[in-house]
């Protein structure tokens, strides 16, 4: 089957012929993939930020978003059958663990990520387990949906987090209003009464954003963090949830941030970088945020299909990785880009 | 009366001849101090760390760990009478404001914070009000429990946001085992089932902590960080509560906290920087702590009755208070230092 | 001043002529009643279900959910001043107790509840205190929105608690679609990704609840409880929210709750009367809800601002309050009665 | 091989021989049964009462309460080989509903439950599956620690929904201290730091409740229940652990209930029966409690493995289990029976 690999660091990837997946164990599940996002992170693995961390051999298959119609089945497995409609969990998981127990299979002690540390679904098979799939209504179509099982879910997983502290009355403010963040104001809106706030330096995205249930937008411009305080009586707001990560973005986060309230790292580059006398004498939190566990996929699809939750796209050609991948980097690429194989 | 005032940054405290603070609103309290906590911040005050912050006018009174007893009281105050003993809860709050009525006075939208913005507990008289004080056994002396009154809470109030994650099997790191950190252990102790790790460099540190419950220590060698890795099946631990803040702590600290476990800051000096995606990729969080609410005081309290709470001080004449900020600095003082007025 | 007062149980209130409330402690407040709300409790008042539980004394005045203007206020009352449009938490509580702190008001140690163990608001003026004061935009007429004072404030609080539980894909049952369930849909609309499922004996309240946001509608027909199971799969609902609490409501509302679901008691009457065989096999909650906490009353008028809460009400005049109270009674009554005295 | 089956309701149970359970799917685990415990739900199965529920059909097995080694493992199974010593957690799990990945398995949507709804452990083998399997070290005995596979694992769970409410200064009372009273008090003490209130028909109860960690005991004699209430000031407990569940036990435990406090359902026979007056005015809660999750059960070995709880047993010949059921029907069976097959 065609499949597009990186090979070498700082190096573009290359769609290569390679041999198909097949069952081994009985929970294995092949999935033909309809669609495969791509994320700011293929490009920080190209760029060997990821390298150490997950620890994966060159060459591989990149791709960790993605949604298709399931090929083969394992002997064990029940809960789909060949020519299922599905989105796949980005991680393959244990299920005997104590975090897959808890609600926490992002923490797997034994986990596997297709796209990262195994082969992904930048191809036309994919090869997964019972574990990390998700059966959807067969009118869906996968490349609609697929960006939502990386960029969605993580998306949703810090304002999961969050919701709890937003009670009518108080403030979240979304920084970057793009990608993820689109994704987090509707995700905002639909689990909390909280006033959303959208900040973001293109005016285009914040109109997006405005749809999407953004109550008020602001423009980057220099005077953004005193235009934020004076809509929340010089206090700032309770939650931050900053998906950009880099860029001054933090520095001015911080300042937006109420006292007592916490501040969600989603986007990354730089580094959280804040005095302690002012973590304590504020009694402000920082949050990770990876992606959601599969029950949180299981919710935001629901949004879904509940029409709570869209996403903008943008199709290419399984055969135009690079293409995809270079739009991506310098800004031409609009809402989430999607691969699709040929005749998919 | 007699008070210890800082007329000016970088100086010691002069002991001043003042007037008596006077009962003007119907809630106020006089209490009589008993004992005054000594505490690092106060240092930092002096050092001007906290002149912006505090927007304080020089000169002022330090002092803000307190207890003794009830001296005069405004005419709507029923819950205590003259000569009761008492300890005061560090900030004078409003009982109006939506924090005060959640549970979360310290972020009282109206508050003073008298040894920090108001005239403190280092005199013979402090001036607070009725919803600041807790009433105690008349067989407590103040001097004893004053410390509690502030780094006790702090300790208290960082555990018990610790608590909930820490089930049987899980492990609580403390940085820092002086001060602080023992209170912090004990409290561990009383409120959950995890195993304690104490690390400190001094070797007399850590006895007192295994004596107040550490289930193991670790002395900081250079190879601490590898043995509490050990200790934990290369993990790390579910929670880190530091109370160092500077010094190395925070860089080891943060090596030695488990992925999706949250790192409490509790001492501060230097800064927190960790790159966001080592945040993200491992979902740690930061949890900035100040001091505890009026209700963690009570229940801090509750802990000392019962005998699980204790505390190791040294007591210096009111007069000495520069001697003993001095001993403090320079690593002299063992325990807390409580400060004692004349004829006490 | 005119007041409706009970003299006796059994009976109807009576007009009376009685003195004014004076200031008496530095925190009173004096409020001009612009609207008070009438509620099926005032009926169980008069019947002298709450006789023993309140231990009031007659005669008194009933009311006890009001909203007006300040008409005088103690000397250490800040907050609010003559002429602001105020709604007023039902309870008068002390701010002292760990209750008050804690964000639990309802249960402070030392409360009042005026129109239940005090002189209530079927009245001119009504004596509160400065903790019970929720300041409102003058453009809100006291008439509108007296009614969210205890019945709007009963229901936010149950679907409050019930929210942490509602993720999308659950769905919430409401018992009892009029009044108090009427505000409970809207506030699960507002709090909660649930689907909704009203359910009701009359086709028009279930045509209200559709309006404010219940997704699905069932009329009581006999075949209603296998009609709810029908919609979840035979599972039942995750949250029931019972706000009728007799009639065969509760052995219905059992039926179509789900294993390891919770039951919330809001309308009372007849008795929780299940086998605990049942109780621990299918792990289900049966949970107690009161009147909200003064935070709760904030948030819910900040609902109401937002437009997300809206009552429908009947006004009558304060001498005709006999005349409402039999339209409660009898069915009569839509909406919410509001009782407005003459001139307001 | 041997097993003790059920053959029809109302009559003893019969000593069969039937053939071995075998390995059918990957995840099998075949287990040597090295003690059973008997619980009083053996005697309610005997009698009837969870025919309808468990929808079992005659003859099978009792016993839901099993540990010993394991002695045949399916294709699938990694975490444990033949010879490994384990308590298997009562249930058998699919992990991929969403109650398993929830940290709710007891709520499995596709649950089997050995020795209610299908064979379980009164036998020489046990068939389970790798997700029930807690490893244990080979130094334990199976038969000192079976009874906390289900009646331990019960108090415990419901001892962790509780302990969130129990901060310093609160009450705990413990109805019913044999049995799983007796591990309940066990686990409040290592999980919080309530006070332990423990009432009891017996007096021997109460001593060994004592030597388990109540801080007061309270013999049943009909003034027991104002007793309590002088032990808390009129105001009752802030959590009731209800493990009797009927002979007026339900009765008392909710006079004793704190208003705004929980009562735990535990012990089962009568019914909850109380009037939802009572349940708003006082705004209490019935929680129901099943068996806890597999998570839950690692926390408990943990807890046991750390000498934090400990249990009372009476072995019994499997050949004798008759006799230990009526020995235990009749009050004659100290501690938990324990039921261990010839050669074991």
């Amino acid at each position: 089957m065609k499949a597009a690999r990186l090979h070498e660091y700082h190096q573009q990837l290359r769609l290569d012929e390679i041999g198909e997946p097949g069952i081994v164990a009985p929970h294995d599940v092949i999935v033909t993939v309809g669609g495969a996002g791509l994320c700011r992170t293929d490009l920080h693995i190209q760029e060997g930020q990821w390298a150490e961390k997950s620890g994966v051999r060159l060459p591989y298959t990149l791709g960790h978003e993605n949604a298709g119609w399931v090929h083969e089945v394992g002997s064990a497995v029940e809960i789909v059958k060949p020519g299922d409609t599905v989105i796949v969990h980005p991680l393959i998981t244990c299920g005997l663990c104590r975090a897959c127990r808890a609600g926490d299979d992002v923490h797997c002690a034994n986990n596997l990520f297709p796209g990262i540390s195994v082969d992904g679904g930048f191809a036309e098979l994919l090869k997964t387990t019972a574990r990390s799939i998700v059966k959807l209504e067969p009118t869906l179509h996968p490349r609609d949906i697929a960006a939502l099982a990386d960029a969605g879910l993580t998306a949703y997983h810090a304002v999961k987090k969050a919701a709890p502290t937003l009670y009518p009355g108080t403030r979240a403010l979304v920084i970057g209003a793009g990608g993820l963040g689109h994704i987090g104001i509707q995700c905002l809106k639909a689990l909390t009464p909280a006033e959303i706030i959208a900040i973001d330096p293109s005016e285009e995205a914040l109109a997006v954003a405005a749809e999407g249930g953004a109550d008020r937008t602001v423009t980057v411009d220099g005077k953004h963090v005193d235009t934020v305080l004076e809509m929340t009586d010089g206090k700032g707001v309770e939650a931050v949830l900053d998906f950009v990560g880099e860029r001054g973005a933090i520095e001015d986060g911080v300042a937006m941030l109420r006292d007592a309230g916490s501040y969600y790292v989603i986007g990354y580059g730089e580094n959280i970088n804040v005095p302690t006398i002012e973590i304590i004498s504020r009694e402000i939190n920082f949050i990770g945020n990876l992606v959601g566990s599969y029950n949180d996929l299981e919710e935001l699809m629901t949004l879904t299909a509940q029409g709570k939750v869209s996403l903008h796209t943008s199709i290419y050609a399984l055969d135009a990785v690079n293409d995809a991948m270079a739009d991506l980097d310098q800004g031409r690429l609009h809402g989430r880009g999607i691969l699709v194989a040929d005749g998919v």
